[in-house]
């Protein structure tokens, strides 16, 4: 019988590369070995703290939800995909008949399961292993040319193109981001995509801001060093992907009247201070990106026609076997920006 | 030589009734003779505090800007209405060539002079006189049998409407809102007149709940009284039109997923906890809601057609000289919700 | 065994009543007992002609797709409803995962099953029988008091209140509707329900422009009798429900520049003239809907609280067996408006 | 005192170089001298046959509405710009404040004085001449190193993007663009910038598909060609540029369920077939646009930072005094895509 390493976080800084058996197949199911797998800021949450926002560890949790691969074996009703096909997987899998759904917003699917996440108990495990089964309906084939790594950068390239759907029509506008990691310079990338007239990036850092400029930013700015009223009125959307309490001040007083703040950053309330008096004076948009819809699939178009170009973003691609030197890695936003974990068909 | 008596605040409880000579004329300017204007949240607030929110007042300041009335002179240029016309005024005076007028947001005119506001200096003086000069464009001529009592309820009604289109359309739709005095009221109005599914209204008070019963609240809550989770997720839209922090986060808590809360009252900044990463993660909509644009020409439209019965409301009427009994009953909640000053046109 | 009395279509003008043996029950089936069920254009048009637009009749054809009814007997799956509950029965079945119905519009579904209908063969059968078997899904139980009559209106009103959704915010706008029949008086009704500023109902009798009136027509036109430049220019939204091409070019007339119209009615492309270069020089949306989504739920939802009221709209009742008669009466315009058939329910 | 050569069309192949005296100059108003002005469809109906759809010429024209060029004189209030100032022009010239414009739809006013149109009488004379005077409203100052020849694209690609604008956000979205002259082309690049996924651009000839694919169409066809059912639900978006119903007809094959048209080109309404009943049942958008409001800016924007790169549309530039020669080169459609006039300014 066939033994699959997988990565599990007991708790915080507990992982443990573990085997496991070989699951059965529903006939719908698809198995897939893993090819890369991203390290996302919840991963890192999970890995060091044992929880990430709301969501703590329960049970034993392999993380990981940005993946691309190979398929390895299919169920007995599988049509659209045959093994050795490369695929990149969508972790999201919502119900598509709660009202939520119904509106065509299946991101807020109310019995959604979500890959590698302690949202609902039992977690529903992630990809962070060397194969992992899935509904077929979560593949999206690619016969293109394009390595395991950038297909991997799907899944956040999905959140990013979201966030901008959620911006509004960009073409004629000026945009403002916060936080030059790797949702922040996929954002940019997305928002240039879209048409925006200027991409002002804003970090903490000088590492970040580098690749943001390499990602389509116009301007790069220390958010940290700005003494005043540089930023007032000077965006007509501002887009909050550092996830801190500073960074939303900055686009609050970015945003020109009439502008829109879309939040994609996870942020404390602790100490938040919130002008909601001058988003009514204002007449401000304040609203929230989570995950993402269609844009899956977008992303993957994107990636492989090449639009879009990913690479300037990954840092580092480390084996399974070394996850935790990879967390560390990831951790580390003055060298990293995003940090892969790769499997077996990485080698094939 | 006419004189005209005209209600100056010059500090925190101190109005006078103040004798002034009559204004000349520009060619497109017209003197009105007032006949009803309705003291608003912000009146008060620079009766009793000497300010409203930002604007603090800075030489004597004629508030109001709440007003029906007939025409008593016209310059040489008016071509539209003629002495004794019946009248609406709107308060709005946009410049039309500014980005924002050009984008069809006067309301957010970046050179907006607006009557009875401390917001810019010399302040604009505003309509709580004996009769007072506007341009020829701020009258809406109205010829049907309207008191002006109701006819002066326009300019709040505009911001109601105005709030109702910040909602997005209301057809099918639940719409909580927070607040039940004049604008509270008056967007349960406009809820109503968008076909909203569900309207409830909530208040810490009981007389404001008995009148928005009147103005077709399906439901009415003491808001104060909750114990916790009665609220959840049970509006698609909801409207803070009661401007405090407990409102707010009855809103934020109402609002299901993907939904909307609209900020049409003035809130303090102060203790106010904001939870943006709920925003985020139920990607909530909060967005503010300023004064208002067409929606004044609706307004008068609906009341003239009496599609919207603004009489529940009205619950004194005072003459200009008794101003301060007026403001006074005006502040107190549990008694009253529209408050109007009335001129001489009153009694023709 | 108990058998089942239907209208059978086998080819225009060919209705015959045929006993059905009871069908068997999947999990998620229920067996609806026949209320009251609304004669449509396209029941009429399948009666009369064999055909509805493209869709002919192929094999012996059960129309009817507007009912309301009681559960009968229910599959061994079904949680939300018992024998005995009152029903609406909503006609449409999508599929939720193909691209359209992950956008929220199911309406659009690739792989719709609508009952009553010859759009795909086999052909999906209808409600014009005693009873019938559909999905626990189609079915909206109500404890209201309401009788059959009215809730079998859910269906034609969720298309008017589809087609005033495509409309836009109607908040401060006049309407145009042509065509009085059922159709265009549920879309009177649900612009006057979305706050429409004024509605205007256009027909060639008069008989349904009576209707029009006590459906809230704030204006009534004989568009056949109009010289010529009445019309111009005097709707925001035009919405054509007469399914005539002379009604569609009133609507091109009468929409102002930047305005919509919404097609409804059935067209026969048969000697259209359309001015295309009118919708780009004056820069018109000319829009199609088709069917409805999430307004079944709507439609019911008014229908039980009263909001909007059908009892206008109903000229007749006549039991299945009367089927051929019901047909007759309800294809004469000048003296009906819906007929309805009726089954043992109706009794019970 | 200065004389200005002028081109005027007296009527149909009737074009004649005309000297002209200085014009006075109003407070407000800037004469400029000309760099270069594009000529566009219109010109070549005015020119060819005395008329551009339903404007005819009734006094001597000067066309023209396609211009970049240098401030040489300016009027006693003009404070933005100065003698020697590098400019575009927009030729629109709105109201500001009829109800079109402040809906922020200026491109619909009821005032409209749009240079080198027929359009009202007497004509507003147009730029095809040495200098012209306009508003300062109408001058966007650039201060970039980029040739008039580029600079004059402002207008048409203002058009295109307008286009854009009309037909929703474009990221994921597949388009099919009608017509591959000008407009055509600019709306391939507008649709690129704006992030559409795929851009198929159709044509009856072979040169002005090989410019679309130097402006960025992803595909190419020979629409002459097609046999049938290759284009079938195709596309997201259609954009018809070609003006022609052989064009709106390959338009209304290819969008998918629920797609939209967008009509930019001029179409005879003779012999136009046009499937009504479709838009219905497929629930289509078929919606105009007519020029351009805020677009004009977004053009010199876009053109000033390269991001649009109009070189490959540019054939030829002849001087003014070769008009005729310029109008024959520019109908030919088999050699050229845009041909321009240059003025003095263009040898400064």
């Amino acid at each position: 019988m066939t033994v699959t390493l997988s990565c599990k976080i007991h708790a915080a800084k507990d992982l443990r590369l573990e085997s496991e058996g070989e699951a059965g197949l529903a006939p719908h199911e698809v198995e897939v070995a893993l090819g890369a797998a991203g390290i996302c800021g919840s991963d890192l949450h999970y890995y060091f703290h044992g929880r990430a926002g709301a969501f703590e560890i329960r049970e034993p949790l392999t993380p990981g939800h940005e993946a691309a691969g190979v398929v390895r074996r299919t169920g007995s009703a599988v049509k659209g995909v045959a093994p050795g096909q490369k695929v990149a997987v969508n972790p999201s899998h919502a119900c598509h008949v709660c009202r939520y759904c119904r509106e065509g917003r299946e991101n807020l699917c109310s019995s959604m399961r979500f890959l590698g996440s302690a949202s609902i108990y039992p977690h529903v495990q992630g990809m962070f292993r060397e194969s992992f089964v899935v509904a077929e309906s979560q593949l999206t084939p690619v016969n293109a040319d394009i390595s395991f790594g950038e297909l991997a950068f799907a899944e956040p390239l999905a959140v990013a193109l979201h966030a901008v759907n959620r911006s509004g029509p960009l073409l004629g506008k000026s945009v403002l981001v916060t936080g030059a990691g790797t949702i922040g310079c996929l954002i940019v990338m997305a928002a240039r995509l879209a048409g925006a007239k200027e991409i002002i990036s804003c970090d903490i850092a000088d590492h970040p801001l580098q690749v943001a400029r390499q990602a389509g930013a116009t301007q790069t700015l220390r958010s940290d060093r700005l003494t005043g009223k540089e930023l007032s009125d000077i965006a007509d959307i501002c887009i909050e992907a550092a996830g801190s309490k500073e960074a939303l001040a900055t686009c609050l007083q970015a945003a020109r009247r009439g502008g829109r703040i879309v939040q994609v950053g996870t942020l404390s309330a602790e100490g938040l201070q919130f002008p909601a008096n001058s988003v009514m004076a204002r007449e401000l948009d304040y609203v929230g990106a989570f995950r993402f819809g269609v844009e899956f699939d977008w992303a993957v178009n994107y990636l492989v026609s090449k639009r879009i170009d990913v690479k300037p973003l990954l840092t580092a691609q480390l084996p399974l076997r070394d996850a935790v030197a990879a967390f560390t890695l990831a951790a580390d936003k003055s060298r990293s920006t995003k940090v892969q974990l790769t499997g077996e068909a990485a080698i094939m």
